[in-house]
């Protein structure tokens, strides 16, 4: 036997017992004539003391030899502590050892095992199983398996029946590139690996399973950005005989049930938006909702008062940043500069002061008179001591560009606490975009979107302008979920086909199955998926989606720590017949 | 709103009342005046009655269009029926039908969607999302998934954490072939996807996890035999700081709670038996303990009587088949002849009849006598109208094909019940096994099984006589799941490596990261895996794997619902700079 207790366990109720703890050594304090352990385990850490009087010089001496990170096994008593400690589950009690036994040795690691640890991110990448040794990389994992029980359980006790997709399936270029798989016994053939399970979900509706759901891996070779891994995990959902609203409220009592467990509160019916209005009124299609500085538009206001940007622009539209009368030039200027970067791309900032003395001042005063700045004011509602920034330009880009300064104020105001949640839900998104580079319609959400029953008739008219029943689950300004009501008409799955520009032989190919499955019964049916690896990073008041996966890839998509991927042996490349034609 | 009740709901508590539902069209029987539909969906049939005297002639008339499969909706009253279903939950009751609306037509499907279908394994394949419409197919799909649920909910309140491991990794050829993933990012290499997550598994372990478990897809590329598939279903687990005595422990616990929930009984102490005394008594190291026949070897009593066979073989051994001494001559050769199929392999058989009437007969009168046969058929405590089959030969052949043997006599004779469950540790597993074609030792587990610390010092002196603490949970005559004791010492690592034949070069190569880990405080840790489609497929009381996987492939690896996998664009082929090479 290793351990009668684990490192978290003991309390003062066990003083006077014979105990076997094991664990890694933490710290070692030596003050010469006694000498201190903190043992580690997952569980937490126990104090242990050796001292020459008490125990033996030679159990000492053994002590002494330790370094950090052994791993020991003890057998000791438990007594009081002299000093106890409050801030540990095992702060009122040590262990006066009796015998030591060092089951493993260790060099000296190449970071501290501390929740502030000197190690850099490449470094920590490299030694992961020494990174997850940290009690803040633990807890993140442990947390990520605490929220996936609680959506299985939730979505079980709802009658939804996990079913396991295949990995192996068919490359289909929808979206994303696919990673694909040699088959070897099928040679010159290819598995894809899934982007997601949504045709096999769909096939399960149509094969009367009516409420599905998964959590499973997805993947997507793509070129990575900061934060996207190659693998991910989702939350995969379907429902027959249904339609929006039972999708919503399944899934908004799913989210209820997450932020329950981990803030205590209980979050009411969560507001909806549709994509038109968060477009108008946070200039973006998943707006944080923490905080207000909603869009006003002032075209009414400030046209033809001879302020050629103004005058020229499709929109003029701005923010009221409270209590923000006061910064200084300066303070604005680094704003105006934020903007202006590349990445942004605004051409400047228009401010309007309504100061603490009730005088209204702006950037603008040679074309506005006080009466024109009143009107715009009183329009933001704005108070004594608020800020107003105006921007202008094309309508989208204008709308992007505020979105960004407001999120970016938010952060500067403290007003985006990871701690508090905002959820919302955004509908009504249009069913297709028009793509500038290939000169055709792509689906918003994917080829399986339904459009809105009122909206078909678009489809023959004017396809951009129809919306779909799609939906997203926005999270504090980032989109956790997202689905749709599906087609389940074989003529509309055609139509959308052709409208998406495949040809008749293309989507046979592709999605021949599926159109055939049609034929035979299919349900009405719509669906959600989860992204998990983000939600479960906001859940816990973080945004580096990284830090919840155990081993995570680089931004090359490499795993450093097992130097993946790698070269393959000869025999196997030709097992496979494929040869490299490296350039 | 597509319906207020689901189809398994309804009973004589709602007559009277108004409801709406949809469903498939499951059969229609039309009497004239009058029609019935039977509803179908997941949750069950509900009977729809359509007559011309209390509904209207148009919606009889419209029923009648109807065809099996069609997705409806209906609108109409609860009623008492006539003549009652007690077979059905809801055969108490049937609907008016009021309003019927078609949500979907349905070509004729190629098979019936019944229990007992007339479609053929291939068919049913190709329209699997139709096979699964069947209550028999959709139900075994249900029964995995609330297993899954059990062992999460087991194992998380055990305080096991489920962590995914990576699916993109790298090419270690331990044991099968692995399927390689081409890295458009990084030209040339390759990611693999994992035979089994265990060297991530022991890596938590290393990272202070102390218990993980994972119920995983993984993979191997395999020549497929009957009911193998290239992707499969573990639980995966680990533990630190344990023995082996923790993890049967664990692992019994959850055996026995899923048997309880299947059976309602519990499963007490589950049995246990040596590798060595499996191999002795059952001729095999899974044996189904569900009936007796256990082996007796009965050298001591057959040799010298100058019956050449039994003289010159290695080893004499046999079963008592009880009752049936009444066994024709033509039964019997029978048997002898399975027994020498070439599959099997066995020269012969010899029977001794223990009769009714006392008087002991055999195949083998002209070498023994009464007296002979009389202590043969004491050894193997036979009575009076039991049968004693003997066969002979080199000790492990001679074993395999008994073994064999007793299995068919077990299917033969109904021993082997399948709703009847007899589970069965066997430990104590040679840590090698020689392999004759390559010369060299192969690790009977996997390469990370420590030897038992008493067999340490035969790996200088007899490496095939060491044992490891290695077990297998037998369940039926099945391997369910398997595991071990891990090395956690880096020297004893790299001698197994050398054991096994890998050079400092390809260990360090393949496990480099492991080794290297190994120097960092590993802890003691031992861990277990279960193949999970035979698990759920066995506690069902079946052993067709196949069954229980939503989508899977065939013999030849192909998903022939969706055709993969199969030819890939010239230009993916281009951007992962490999070309094809067909022979």
């Amino acid at each position: 036997m290793f351990r009668s207790h684990t490192n978290g366990e003991l309390s003062s109720k066990q003083i006077g017992q014979k105990v076997t703890l094991s664990g890694w050594v933490q710290t070692i304090r030596d003050k010469g004539f006694v000498l201190w352990i903190d043992l580690r385990d997952r569980y937490g850490i126990t104090q242990l003391v050796f001292d020459a009087e008490r125990t033996s010089s030679e159990l000492l001496d053994e002590a002494r030899k330790l370094g950090r990170e052994f791993v020991i096994q003890i057998e000791g008593n438990v007594i009081e502590r002299t000093s106890k400690n409050p801030n540990i589950a095992t702060g009122e009690i040590e262990i006066l050892v009796e015998k030591l036994t060092v089951l493993n040795e260790s060099l000296v690691p190449p970071f501290t095992i501390e929740d502030q640890t000197d190690g850099g991110e490449e470094l920590r990448m490299k030694y992961r199983y020494l990174d997850i040794r940290r009690n803040t990389v633990r807890e993140k994992l442990i947390f990520r398996h605490k929220m996936a029980q609680k959506v299985r359980n939730y979505l079980s006790d709802q009658n939804f029946i996990e079913v396991e997709t295949p990995v192996l399936i068919k490359s289909t270029p929808e979206g994303a590139r696919d990673f694909v798989v040699p088959s070897r016994m099928n040679p010159g053939q290819f598995y894809a690996l899934p982007q997601s399970p949504q045709t096999f979900k769909q096939l399960l509706m149509i094969g009367g399973m009516d409420r599905y759901f998964q959590i499973v891996k997805c993947f997507r070779d793509e070129d990575l950005r900061a934060d996207r891994q190659p693998e991910f995990t989702q939350i995969d959902c379907e429902m027959a005989f249904v339609e929006q609203e039972d999708v919503l409220e399944i899934f908004e009592g799913m989210t209820q049930t997450l932020l329950k467990d981990i803030t205590g509160k209980d979050f009411g019916k969560f507001p909806r938006m549709t994509f038109e209005d968060a477009m108008k009124t946070y200039g973006n299609d998943k707006p944080d909702i923490r905080f207000d500085m909603k869009f006003v538009e002032v075209n009414d206001l400030v046209k033809g008062k001879d302020f050629k940007i103004f005058d020229d622009a499709e929109l003029v539209v701005g923010i009221n940043v409270e209590n923000c009368a006061d910064y200084t030039r300066k303070q604005i200027d680094a704003l105006a500069d934020w903007v202006k970067r590349p990445q942004i791309g605004a051409s400047g900032l228009i401010w309007i002061k309504f100061q603490n003395d009730g005088v209204i001042t702006s950037s603008v005063n040679k074309f506005f008179n006080e009466e024109d700045l009143k009107k715009i004011v009183e329009k933001f509602g704005a108070k004594q001591g608020d800020l107003i920034l105006l921007m202008s330009g094309e309508t989208l880009k204008v709308r992007t560009q505020l979105s960004a300064l407001r999120m970016e104020l938010g952060n500067q105001l403290n007003l985006r606490n990871p701690k508090e949640f905002a959820p919302l839900w955004v509908v009504d998104f249009p069913l297709l975009e028009w793509d500038e580079e290939t000169e055709r319609f792509h689906a918003m959400h994917h080829p399986f979107t339904a459009p809105k029953p009122e909206d078909e008739h678009l489809l023959e008219t004017d396809p951009g302008k129809a919306r779909a029943n799609a939906y997203d689950l926005v999270l504090n300004g980032n989109e956790i979920g997202g689905g749709s009501v599906r087609i389940f008409d074989k003529e509309m799955q055609s139509r959308m086909f052709d409208l998406l520009g495949f040809t008749k032989e293309d989507a046979e190919a592709q999605f021949g199955f599926l159109m055939n499955a049609f034929k035979y019964g299919a349900p009405p049916h719509a669906g959600l998926a989860f992204g998990f690896d983000r939600l479960v990073a906001i859940l816990d008041g973080n945004e580096v989606i990284r830090d919840y996966i155990a081993f995570p890839k680089n931004n090359s998509g490499r795993d450093v720590m097992i130097d993946a991927p790698s070269k393959i042996a000869d025999l196997q490349l030709d097992e496979l017949e494929l040869k490299l034609n490296l350039k």
